[in-house]
């Protein structure tokens, strides 16, 4: 079973892709809504809350675990994989490699939580295969806030969404990777404001497509099991996460409280 | 010592409004900055949290907890009651007796999280003692991440309060309870949008008040020890805590993670 981590609902969007690009491996959730959000929080607290996500995740029988958080995993990854056995695959390489294929220019964007940002992870992962690369980064706190709220199509964010891209236009960057789960909810947005020229990288879409690629080449980590279940567990359960959830999905979830 | 706890770094408003009002006292403050913000999650998570902010609060030796979180005081009053033998003070009460000594009209807007609004607390409190008195309630779940991000004087933050605010202005009102401990950062920009004619009130400063007559009615509750010790303590620091803590006090801060 492929077990999944978030710091809360945004890590559904790579849920969603596994689920439409494997549709024939189990897949656990777990999202940890009664501590979330993790990007503002210091990496000490980010990495003890993605150890005990893990820990539910194997308890429920992952052979294998995703962290679809880019803020856990900018700061956790290597934590994890020192402490457990299972292969741990994080959302970050797979949309840096994707973003190095892409671009001609060179410079790429990188937008995400304070956490992830702060990291500096994107430039060092672009830059270690890329040396002459230019990565530039922005911090969008208010995005996480914003699409929790629904307000996907309001003045306010568009306002707010100009000002957060306004510093990676002037870059003249040819590729934007949307480094947190949530902002793929903002895609249409987003592109509007940063220009049709500029690609835009998805690393939920990335990530499920390098999983696919990572269980072609090592079947037997993952066992199949027939019927095939979804599994969607969280630590809180609020009306919204729930409106976001269904957002997602396109379709009504069940979230079980653990 | 009196103990004051909040769900991260807003109830620091509280806090300094207890040092000034009362500097003759030690205080211990918690805030519980790794799983802030309190205001989205469920009323059982947020009980929760708050019995473990007591216990540590307790074990520092607090004879006396304010709970200095709006969303905390609305659900988790009543279980921390049940189960702590110390005189437990919320921020509910002390707003709502001020709105109605002050109010005219009888018509009152409040302003708070989800957690506070959907708990319908202020209309309950306040209508309890002025059955005849009209209470308007609107949840604000943007206000605390703009706060948090230092967006205090930003052009979205002034759309986004008028967009929150037109539905109170239409009713009326002539009190505006700031039913959240962030809310007195935007005091002004609160003012200028909901006109000169409506009375702020400011629970954190309405709290320390209380606290202040009910310490001269029970004088043997809290112990007074020289010298006067401020202690800060949080579950988690960051850049922002830190940037925001010491707006609200206009001093260095010192935060012990603990």
């Amino acid at each position: 079973m492929i077990g999944i981590f978030d710091s809360g609902i945004g890590g559904m969007t790579v849920a969603r892709a596994v689920e439409q690009l494997l549709p024939d491996y189990s897949l656990t959730y777990y999202g940890d809504i009664a501590r979330t959000p993790y990007g503002p929080k210091s990496p000490q607290t980010i990495i003890n809350y993605s150890i005990r996500n893990a820990e539910f995740l194997l308890e429920k029988g992952a052979e294998l675990i995703i962290i679809a958080c880019n803020s856990a995993s900018s700061v956790a990854t290597e934590a994890l994989r020192k402490r457990f056995q299972v292969p741990i695959i994080e959302v970050i390489s797979p949309a840096a490699d994707r973003a190095i294929q892409i671009s001609k220019t060179g410079k790429i964007g990188i937008i995400g939580t304070k956490a992830t940002v702060k990291s500096d992870i994107y430039r060092k992962t672009i830059t270690a295969e890329r040396p002459h690369f230019k990565v530039y980064s922005q911090a969008c706190p208010l995005l996480v806030p914003l699409v929790e709220e629904g307000w996907l199509n309001k003045r306010e964010t568009k306002m707010i969404l100009r000002r957060y891209l306004h510093p990676l236009k002037d870059k003249q960057i040819d590729t934007l990777v949307l480094g947190c789960t949530h902002y793929p909810l903002l895609k249409e947005l987003i592109q509007a404001r940063i220009g049709k020229r500029v690609t835009l990288i998805d690393s939920s879409i990335e990530t499920a497509r390098y999983l696919k690629e990572f269980l072609t080449d090592n079947p037997e980590i993952v066992s199949r099991q027939k019927p095939v279940r979804h599994s969607y567990y969280a630590s809180d359960c609020t009306e919204t996460a729930m409106k976001v959830a269904e957002r997602i999905f396109s379709r009504p979830m069940e979230l079980t409280v653990a």
